[in-house]
């Protein structure tokens, strides 16, 4: 079968022939439909993120997926059932995460991420996963089944930034998301649909006219231009924000988002940059943290109720935002333009079959 | 009647004549027994944080009061109730924070605290109180009543702190107090009381033989020197801590407390450090907080809740704790000994009256 892979030493992903899996017992075989493609595939393709599977020339690539059960193989699935896989899997041997079904709070080294760090990922035309990792989707969702993945990931962070303020009569108001890369896009129209904010903000570095300044304005935002407005001046530029999403992987962003809150307000980040000292005034931004009870908190991976969770709240976003979201969905021969990162590519998948 | 405050260009406590409050409709009159003095206080005499009242040459000192209720003044207490007031209180003209029963959410300028910013405060023969700022206690805690403040500090940073880790199976084991003064010793011995954790360990920088050190052995935790390993190093000289609790305002903590954490941990920051401008490798730090779903929660002042499980905390606490804790209970005649702060001093008390 035709799988998409980078391998070791080289820094772009090329189409390779792979047999097809075979599905051992508690594992279902699913064929491939739409595997999309966001910035950890760009950070796995150059090296700067993630890790080849032992013993393996190349790591075949991609963790949002979708896909159609073609062997349920005795599990409880069906052939034909619309499935997205989650990501992490048990390394050798069990732990304590992966029992209790939270495997995105294991540590380093107690998993592996399939299309990420030590397994193949789900670019190839069938795969195969323990059912416990399938999730099942209304078929009506098949052909955007490859944002369950990034929207399961957006409701972790949702769910701990908001854990974070539960433990007193939060009135959040306002929501900025750092980053107008799909993520934060995909974020941007999630929060629109939560009637918990008013006012939405995400910030870019992009002149107009420009898709994804669009999008934002589309579902009511504003743009936020950090080229004129860095985050730690959008209270005084604009006003201040309950709830910061931070999506850019840019370090400063981490610290200027303490001084971007609002009282009381909480910052989820998820970007994952390299080292890199710098200044910062950390005894104001203490102080800030402490006398307005701000919080900060990191959110990586995502589980099986996040999944579900995602499938929900992508059922209930517009068409409109999907047309403008999804800027190609590319075949096989097609990898250019699937894994290109120009200023008109928004969210690209590749497409491995139909329904 | 006497009162100990601090006047306008001086820096240190000095006894003041004040008449006897009047309690206005909804207000009782309590007669005060014992003061509690903290770092806040010392930080208000040498004038580097709260504020005057407008209008005043001076400022009533004290905000860790425990007095009788003396006039009920139609309220619902009883004469000779024993009561804890609360610190903030309505500036001029109601807000929402106030209305909803968290003063302790209200931003700057949307509050005064008593014996901090604003509004005089409790170490005065007599003061007046909303009842509804008043909080009944065991006549049983009437000695010790000047602890509930600082034990609502610790209440409602953990909290927060445990509420920003529900959104999942936290499964603590350890905890480390940054700082070993009063309210660092009050929480190691809240922590050995709360059944979460199974370690303990506390941060300073003295040298045996101390009193300190004495405590945090008592109850079965570990000294931590500071000076020896900072507290990013903890990890790796002890163990990784799920819950670090920040109280020395020492800026550079804040920080070091995303290193010291074990994965998916929580710092809890309550120290309010002056501006210091500093190095850090924030993209390091901001990785860490992302890949290891850690969170870090600032929290100040605390309501009525965090005083009434102040209280139960209190309740469940070892004589020989108090009686190590408290290094000494003075009358007004000796305000350089309640004042000091020399290393044979951990907690001290003002006693105005007795029961």
């Amino acid at each position: 079968m035709h799988a998409i892979a980078v391998r070791r030493g080289e820094d772009e992903p090329v189409l390779v022939e792979k047999p097809r899996p075979d599905p051992a017992p508690g594992e279902a075989l699913v064929r491939t439909l739409r595997v999309g493609i966001d910035g950890t595939d760009h950070d796995v393709i150059a090296g700067s993120h993630g890790g080849f599977p032992e013993d393996d020339d190349h790591l075949v690539l991609g963790h949002e997926a979708v896909g159609v059960v073609a062997d349920p193989n005795g599990t409880d699935l069906s052939e034909g059932d619309v499935v997205v896989p989650t990501v992490r899997r048990r390394p050798n041997g069990e732990n304590a995460y992966f029992g209790r079904g939270e495997p995105d709070y294991a540590p380093d080294g107690q998993y592996v991420e399939r299309g990420i760090v030590g397994a193949h990922g789900f670019m190839a035309e069938y795969f195969t996963s323990p059912a416990e990792y399938l999730v099942e989707i209304p078929d009506s969702l098949a052909d955007r089944g490859f944002l369950v993945e990034p929207a399961s990931i957006t409701e972790k962070a949702f769910d701990l930034a908001f854990a974070s303020r539960s433990a007193f009569d939060w009135q959040p108001e306002t929501a900025a998301v750092l980053g107008n890369g799909s993520l934060g896009l995909l974020t941007l129209a999630m929060l629109d649909a939560n009637d918990r904010f008013d006012r939405l903000y995400c910030l870019g570095r992009r002149d107009r006219p420009d898709p994804t300044i669009d999008v934002i304005e589309d579902l009511g935002g504003t743009y936020v231009d950090s080229r004129e407005t860095p985050v730690d001046e959008i209270p005084e530029a604009f006003e201040p924000i309950d709830f910061v999403y931070e999506a850019t992987g840019y370090a400063p962003h981490a610290f200027q988002t303490i001084d971007a809150l609002a009282p009381n307000g909480v910052g989820a980040l998820l970007g994952v940059p390299d080292d890199w000292t710098f200044e910062i005034d950390g005894g104001a931004l203490h102080r800030e943290l402490v006398l307005h009870n701000k919080a900060l908190v990191g959110s990586v991976n995502s589980g099986v109720s996040d999944f579900e969770a995602g499938v929900d709240s992508l059922l209930g976003l517009d068409d409109d935002f999907y047309d403008d979201l999804v800027s190609g969905v590319y075949g096989l021969n097609e990898l250019d333009a699937a894994f290109a990162t120009d200023d008109s590519t928004i969210k690209t998948a590749v497409e491995f079959g139909r329904r």
